[in-house]
């Protein structure tokens, strides 16, 4: 069955700005969203800020194996409950991928657990993306590096906690350099964030770039059923002990009861 | 000059269950506090849910170095405005300790962004802590293993994410296993995770838990200035570029304007 | 294709000694291959010391996508050349899995640069294998624990680097724990070591083990073409450098040429 | 106690190149731990490959708590006796930081457990190193970003394998980006690979590089105790089993004997 994924798009831009219109007519959602049907192992749709629930109700989510996710000027205008259950479904296995400004999303922030801000310059610069994870899966049929032409600039120090696996490290024009592809673990949900994507150059029509999102689409995927209450902490009474034991000294919680919270 | 160390405590079971203030008469927090203060290198007070701010206004908390973190029953309590203070001290290099069942505080969650559930068992068990990193500092001066009696136990697994270093792993009598010790780091700031500590056993009258916590006082303190604004993301105007360039198609932002949050 | 799978066993103990053959009859490289052939996604043969270049001559490895490894007595007997052999092939993008006491064989201490040392003991005692990272694809379609009734006893500290993930670790019924199920890349190869499997029990039989094994090959299969000369450090000449260079100040090299090693 | 310090260069381009030699007249070692000795915590002194054992007897790695290492042209000239010496060192304690072209030494390569190649150009390039690990210990007294104006590039992707703390990356002129601090720990050794200083340029002169070797002999220093035996694998006999346990089963060792190797 193909890889479920879904491609939120904060969709404001392309609302708002006529040069952004241009660049992405469809909407840079539906720009990634073709790019990603490209491949008939992935079957993508898309999901905006302006609809009910964000587009990601609980039953969407719930048959929604990677979600990507690309936010900017309404980082604010995203609901928390909305938040709240995409980080529940990522620890119970969905795959996100964050892209670009979404660095600043709530949700991206609320996995990494910090600032996630870095500096920035929008001048349309040359961006040159090098791998340094060579072989990695979200790096298949690159070369050891490609340029984007016209970029925003991101750079150092980019306040993520230590990645997983770095994936690429660009070079920027203007002199610095940033750490582009970065995985993590959350509960049982896969994570990447790719750096590129200002909405008003045409990076996301960028052959190497869409090679990229398929690729991290293939590894985020995570093929194991849901788990349940990812965040349930089960007490797990004396008589049922693995090994036998026991009860001594005084106690507060009675059998079976939930701890606290 | 010594380590200016806080150690908070909820204050909720001293205060209404008569086992634990029999085994901590001046509560959880004194008796840690008293530990610390053991040692001239650190100096040790006091904070509590029920002060003001939870005794940790912003002034208070620009003057910590180190923070230690117990609660338990009342973790909903705690003000979300003072969990995202204690969170901009970390990412601005103040060292955060989590004790027990701090595990589910809501700024160990809001710092990890997983769910850090597990589970649970009160049967007074024995608790056996394994070191395995040898010679890292926080385990300075302990042997490779060392017994707690009587202990909740705390089972994998664990809803953390990958650590820095795995410093602890606990074996339970029952059966179960745990990662005991964990650090991670935070923005500037470093953060342990210590698992020992319910409230009705004397585990932190122990001589090898006092020592640990010692140890983790002084690995965790970060002498470096504390970083002014740590989830400032600043514009690089072109002008100001460290290698010259031109600014090239078009643009969303003014020059030195904050980014979207 | 399936994968092209190949179980290399040190074929000592079986020979010399009655239990271990009795256990094992074919030996046992030929019961975990035919754990690993169940799966029809898996192509699995053996090598052994005894064969010429222990089995593993280049043109094999070139054909290999994960090797498993099993030795105990004969470590120092596998010739250097060919340990070197298989490292290249790591880098290159072969994935590894070393087996129990292949913890001090000659390739997995050359890949992890540690002592990879550990306390054991040899009592036929009860192994609780905890996972630690749920629905991580090594542990799918186990339990969050499974037992094995008779194994011989690793303790920590375990001498190697911290892991990039922490999978599975072993509660021993004499006291002592073990991160049983750790994972590396070393170059574009994918490395996983995972503890049970002592000579004179069973093991190799059970069918939690041989679901690990399995899923165990299909993550450290890398799919991309193996890298060509995983070591190489190509020099680039200035004139063609990626941004427009002139060559200033003294150099010691001449362009093209190889560095010194 | 001043953190005592051994600099190991290779000494031969001092020797043998009129550039190198009128850039460290009393080379590259001594000028380093010039540096280091302007620091009353660290007492530095120098050892080289010409001098018996290459300065490196194990009496005085004994007495070396961080060691640091410079070499290139005569990486193959160090006997393999010496480098296990050292690694063995490390695994005990003691610190090492690895520079430049040490990269490809057969200690850090030993250490590593990878290739550790890179791609590289002599063109003395302008480097700008920037900072990724705001308030890292090794980056006390840095600004974000600092730049060397004549430089060896150093390019990605770089086979190391992920390090614990990414601390620095280097941007080039020329175009390409390079992870130039990373930290690992390895036993219980603190290792630091710092890329600048290429012998024809001044780099170990540059009051910034000065600064970072200083705080990464102290963020390497482990006082505590050296590890008597880092390689040993003790048995543990049944009668001292922690918890009461009795022998099941075949086995084929001995009481306290030494495991196979």
């Amino acid at each position: 069955m193909a890889i479920r994924t879904v491609v939120w798009g904060e969709n404001v831009h392309e609302q708002h700005n006529r040069v952004v219109a241009q660049v992405y007519p469809k909407g840079m959602h539906q720009c990634i969203a073709d790019a990603l049907n490209a491949d008939p192992a992935i079957s993508a749709s898309t999901a905006t800020l302006q609809e009910p629930d964000h587009g990601l109700p609980q039953a969407r989510l719930d048959q929604t194996d990677v979600l990507l996710w690309w936010g900017h000027a309404a980082h604010g205008e995203v609901k928390d409950e909305v938040v709240e259950r995409v980080a529940e479904a990522v620890w119970s296995g969905m795959g996100l991928i964050a892209l670009h400004s979404a660095h600043f999303s709530k949700i991206f922030k609320r996995l990494m657990g910090t600032p996630c801000n870095l500096t920035w310059r929008e001048a349309g610069e040359r961006e040159r993306i090098w791998l340094t994870s060579r072989n990695h899966p979200i790096a298949a049929g690159l070369p050891d590096h490609f340029e984007l032409e016209n970029e925003e600039m991101y750079g150092e120090p980019f306040g993520i906690p230590e990645p997983q696996d770095t994936v690429f490290i660009s070079w920027f024009q203007g002199g610095e350099v940033f750490r582009s592809g970065v995985t993590y673990k959350r509960g049982a949900g896969n994570v990447f964030y790719f750096r590129p994507g200002h909405e008003t150059y045409p990076t996301y029509h960028d052959a190497n770039v869409q090679t990229v999102l398929r690729n991290a689409v293939k590894w985020a995927h995570n093929p194991a059923a849901r788990i349940a209450k990812p965040t349930e902490a089960p007490n797990v009474p004396v008589q049922v002990a693995l090994e036998p034991i026991t009860e001594r000294g005084p106690r507060l919680h009675h059998d079976g009861e939930e701890g606290f919270r």
